[in-house]
C-alpha cells in the first residue's frame, strides 16, 4: 500500500530574534524560497517541495519552536486521527481553514514532551517549478541554491516524557520506532527516532528537562558533495557550526548542524538507509553514546543534549 | 501512519541459462550474498537486506521470469488482501509455509500483462551483519563487495494490458501512480511506474505484445560515485552494458542497464526523488520521448523496449 | 621543482557559425565567464581560472580550430623555445604584444599535424574572484553556474603525422608520453597523450587524413556529481551529446563529449590518476579499442575517430 | 615541460611504539599493501602508487620522524642538487645504493627546521597491479580496501625556522610558494605550503619551538564520498580522530585527521585547487586563522599547532 496517513513534515514555525538576518540566514544562504510575507512572518519552502511553504519564521523576544505541523492524507484520515487523539485523552483544537495561510483546516494538541503540534490535509500546491507534463529534471538556473537543500526533512525536539510521547506516535499517529538510544543502566530512553515513512526518521525527541525545546530542524540535501558545499557556504557566511560534517550513527546520515542568528539549530542531512517496518530497530546505549551521535569520531558534544531553544 | 499494507519487492526469481555463469554475475561482479543453493537454484541478498534473500537463479533453458513476489507487512494484510484479490476476480493460488524456502505461506496470481506474482508476509530474517545494538553504521570489510548494491529495489516487467495491470495495483493493491509515459497521439500508457512507499516506483510495467516479459531487475547503490564504480566493474569483466552510464528523466535516477550472462537485464540505480502521494502523478508523452528514458543525451534507446526476456 | 617551462593550454581559438547560439553555449549553458567582446569574437574564463581569458570564439563560415595557445613560464623560457623551435626547423613566426588581447608577445608555428599552435608567457592576470589575502574557498552565488567548469583543461587534434608532432613535444617542449593507443597489427600510432604536468594529459592528438582538425576541448569539473549535473544542463537545454557519461580507459577519466550548436566538440572531464614521469607509459592497442576510449560498456563509437571540425 | 627536478614525496619514515598495532592501522585500516617487512620495520604502498614503498614505520621507544625522502627525476638531476645544496652550505651525507632497500643512493641534509630530508632518484618500480598495456582502469576486488587511499600526498612538518627552510625549498629545490599563514601583527610566517608539482603543496612546514617534530602525512582519496568512508572507518575501528571531516582554507582539500596508535597524526585529503606558479601565491592572516585552517566552521583547533610527535 502507497504512504497514507501522517505523510510527513509539512511545517515547523519557529521564532527568531531579528527578522531580516533571519530572511538572509533562511532565503540566502540556506537558498529557500520566500513564498509569502506577513508583518512579522516570513514563509519558506525549498525548491523541491510542491506545497506552498514549509518554513515559517516569526519575529519575537525569544527563540524557539510555536509548533510543528504535519501533513495527513486526506480529510476523512485527519477526521480518524482527531477521534483518536481524542479519544486518548489529548485535548485537542480545531483551527478553521484560513487560520493559517494557504492552509486547510487543522487539528492542535501537545504532546507530553510539551511540544504544539498540527495535523492538516489541505495546502495550496504550487509545484517544485516543473511542469508535470514532461518535467525534465533539472529546474532553471538558480532555482538550486544556497545550501542546495532539496525539501524540510524531520525536526528533533526535546523535552520530558519521550517514552510517552514515542508511545502517543506509535499507538495513535502510527509511526515506528525506528532507533533509540537507552541509558545502559536504567535502559531509560534518551532519545527515540520515529519513522511514518521509508525514511530513517521523519520526527524524534530527545529528553529534557524543560518541555517543550527545540532542538533542530533538519534539510535533506542530495549527496555528501552537497553537504560539503553547505559546508563551505556557511564558512564563507561565518555561520555558527555546532558539529560536523560528520555522520550520525543514528540514521547512517551524513550532517552538519549550526545555528540560525538567533540560535535556533539547523541541520543538512544526506543519506541514510531505507526504514521498513520489519526491520528491527535498532538500539544505542550510554557505552556507545559517542558512536551513535557522531560516528566518525566517536565524540560526544555537550551541546547535543544542553544547546535547545 | 507508517509503512503498511504492500511493503516492497522481496523476491525477484529468473531463469539463466548456465548456473556458473549465472553466479559469477550476481555473486562475484554485482556482489551479492549467496545464502542459499539447491541444485538449479542459487539464493542471494544483498547487503543491507535483513531478509534471507531477494534473488533467486534458476537454471533453465530459456531466460526471463518466473515470477516476483512483494512483501506484505503482516499475515493479518496478506488475508486482506488474498481476499481483495479474490473479489476482483483474480484467480488466486495458495502456496503452503515452506513451499518457498525460508518463507511464510504466500498467495500467488496472475497479472493481465502475463506475469506471475506473489505476496508474503514471513520470510526469516537474517539480519545485514550489523548488530541490533550499538550497530555502527559500517560492515566488516568485504562485506560491501562487487557493485556495491545495496539492495533490490525495483522490476520493470514488458507484457500487454498494462493500464489493466496498474489500475489492478492502484484499486486493489493500494500503490499510487508515479508516473507514466502515454503515446502523445492516442494517449495510451506506454509505461506506468507505481509506488507503495517513499521511492519513484516499486514497480514498472511497459506495453510489450508478449505477455509475461521481463526488462530488468534494478539494485539500488547510494551514489553517483557507486553507479561509476560499477560501471567500472562491467568494463573490467567485459559486461555487457544496454545503457549508461546516464541520468532517467522518468524517477530522475542516476542509471545503469546491463545484462546478466542468459541475457535478462539488470541496472544499477541511485537517487530519485521522494514520492508522496500529494505530489503531482507526471505525465511524459512520445514528444519526449527520449528525455523522459534517458535525460542526459534526450536519446531513446530501440532496445528500452525491444529488448525482454 | 616546480612546475616550469610549457605551464598548460592556456587559450582555446574557435570558430563558430553563429556567434548568438554560440555564447548562449559557452556562456549560459556551460557557465564561462564572458570577459571581453569584439566585434566578431567572444572571449571567455573559467571561473578558477586567473587569466583574462582561456576560451576564444570566432563566427566564420566553418567550425574548427583557429590556434591552439600554451602558456610558459616566463619570458626567458618563451626565447629558449623559440629558438630550439626555430632549430628543430619548424618556422616561428613572432606575433607582437598587443596582438592579441591582453596578451604579451607570442611565438606560432605549424605543427606536423597541420595546427597552428602559439606560446606566449603573459597574459593579464584577473584572479578567480577570490582575494589573495584570506582568499575563502568558495565564490559569490552565482559565479560557480551552468556545467561548473573549473578551468579548460585539454584539447585534442586531430591530423596526420601525430608520431612526428608527439616527437616535437617530446624532444622539444619536453612534454611527456602519458598514454597511447597503437594499431595492434602495425604498432602505429593511433592517437598519443602528452603531459606538460601531473595531469594526465595536457594536449592529445588524433590519427586523422585531414590536417588541422578539431577533435574536443575539455573542461575540467570537481566530481563525477558535478558530471552528472553538466549533463542535466545538457539535457535540459538539448545540447547534442555525443558520448557519455561514461569513463575513458585512458587517463581514467569521468567523461562526457557534447556539441556546440556549430558541431565542435567539448567535453567535461573529472578525476583520472596523477601523472608522474617515472610511472611507465600506457598503450592500449586496437584490440581493447573500445576499453581504451570507453571503458564502462567497452564500446568504441564510429564518432570517436571520424567527427572532427 | 614536463614535470621535472624534485617530482614528489617518496618516501616517509615514521616511529611507532608497537608494531603490530602499528601494521593494523597502516596496513588494515588505512589499506596500504605491505611489500616489506625487516626485523623492526614495515614497508608500505598505496595501491595507485608504481614504486616498491612510501610508507615506512619502524619500531622505536618515541613517535615522530625518522626522515623525509623525495624523488627526484633521475641521478643527474640529484648530482645537480647535490652540489647546490652543498653550495648552499648544507652538510650533505651520500647514502650508497642499497642503504635502504630497492632503492638507489641517496643524498641526505638537515633542514632548518630540524629535519632529515633525503633525496633518491632510483627505487624499484613495482607498479600499480595493472598492466601496462591494456591496463583498465580497475584493480582486482581486494586491491583498493581500508581507506581506499591512492597514494602518499605530503607531510606538513613542525620545527623552528621555517620562513629559512621555505627559502631553501624555493632556491635550492626550485619549489613555488603556494600559500602561507603569517601573523597579522608581525607578518612572520606561521605555516608554509610549498609545491613541486601542480598540487597545491607536496610539503609544509609549522612554526614549532621544537626542532624535527613530525605534525602529520597525508594520503589521497578520490573523492569526499571516500573521505567519509575513511571516517566510517576510523569509527567503526575507534581510531582516534584529530579534526574532520571538514575542509581545509588552505588548499581548499577536503580532510579528516587522526592518529596512529602511537599518536602520529594522518590525514585522508582530496580535492583542491590546480597549482601553477603564475598563480598568485595566497596569504592568510591570523585574523582569519580559523577559516585558514578549517573553513566550514572556522574554528582553530589547539591540536592543529600543539601536538605534534
Amino acid at each position: 500500500m502507497a504512504i497514507r496517513g501522517v505523510l510527513r513534515i509539512g511545517e515547523v514555525a519557529v521564532r527568531v530574534l531579528d527578522l531580516e538576518a533571519a530572511t538572509r540566514h533562511y532565503g540566502q544562504y540556506i537558498g529557500l524560497h520566500e513564498t509569502l510575507r506577513e508583518k512579522d512572518r516570513v514563509y519558506y519552502k525549498a525548491w523541491d517541495e510542491h506545497d506552498h511553504h514549509s518554513v515559517v519564521i516569526r519575529e519575537a523576544d525569544k527563540a524557539g519552536l510555536d509548533y510543528v505541523a504535519y501533513k495527513v492524507h486526506d480529510e476523512p484520515t485527519l477526521r480518524e486521527l482527531e477521534e483518536k487523539i481524542g479519544a486518548y485523552g489529548f485535548t485537542v483544537t480545531r483551527l478553521a481553514a484560513g487560520a493559517y495561510p494557504r492552509s486547510g483546516r487543522r487539528i492542535q494538541f501537545e504532546l507530553p514532551s510539551g511540544h504544539t503540534m498540527q495535523l492538516y490535509a489541505e495546502k495550496e500546491r504550487i509545484g517544485n517549478g516543473l511542469p508535470t507534463r514532461n518535467p525534465g529534471v533539472l529546474p532553471d538556473e538558480g532555482v538550486i541554491r544556497g545550501m542546495r537543500v532539496t525539501r524540510l526533512d524531520h525536526v528533533l525536539l526535546a523535552g520530558p516524557k519521550i517514552t510517552e510521547t514515542a508511545k502517543f506516535f506509535i499507538d495513535v499517529l502510527n509511526f515506528d520506532l525506528g532507533e533509540e538510544l537507552i541509558d545502559n543502566d536504567s535502559g531509560m530512553q534518551l532519545s527515540v527516532f520515529l519513522c511514518c515513512s521509508n525514511k530513517p526518521h521523519d520526527i524524534a525527541f530527545a529528553l529534557n528537562e524543560a518541555p517543550g525545546k527545540f532542538h533542530h530542524m533538519s534539510f535533506y540535501v542530495d549527496s555528501v558533495a552537497d553537504v560539503y558545499h553547505a559546508g563551505d557556504i556557511m564558512g564563507k557566511h561565518n555561520i555558527s557550526v555546532d558539529v560536523g560534517p560528520t555522520r550520525h550513527g543514528i540514521t547512517r546520515g551524513a550532517t552538519i548542524y549550526f545555528y540560525d542568528p538567533s540560535g535556533n539549530r539547523n541541520e543538512v542531512f544526506s543519506g541514510g538507509y531505507i526504514h521498513y517496518p520489519d526491520h528491527p530497530h535498532l538500539t544505542w546505549d550510554t557505552t556507545q553514546l559517542g558512536h551513535a551521535a557522531f560516528a566518525i569520531d566517536n565524540q560526544p558534544r555537550p551541546s547535543f543534549f544542553n544547546v535547545v531553544t
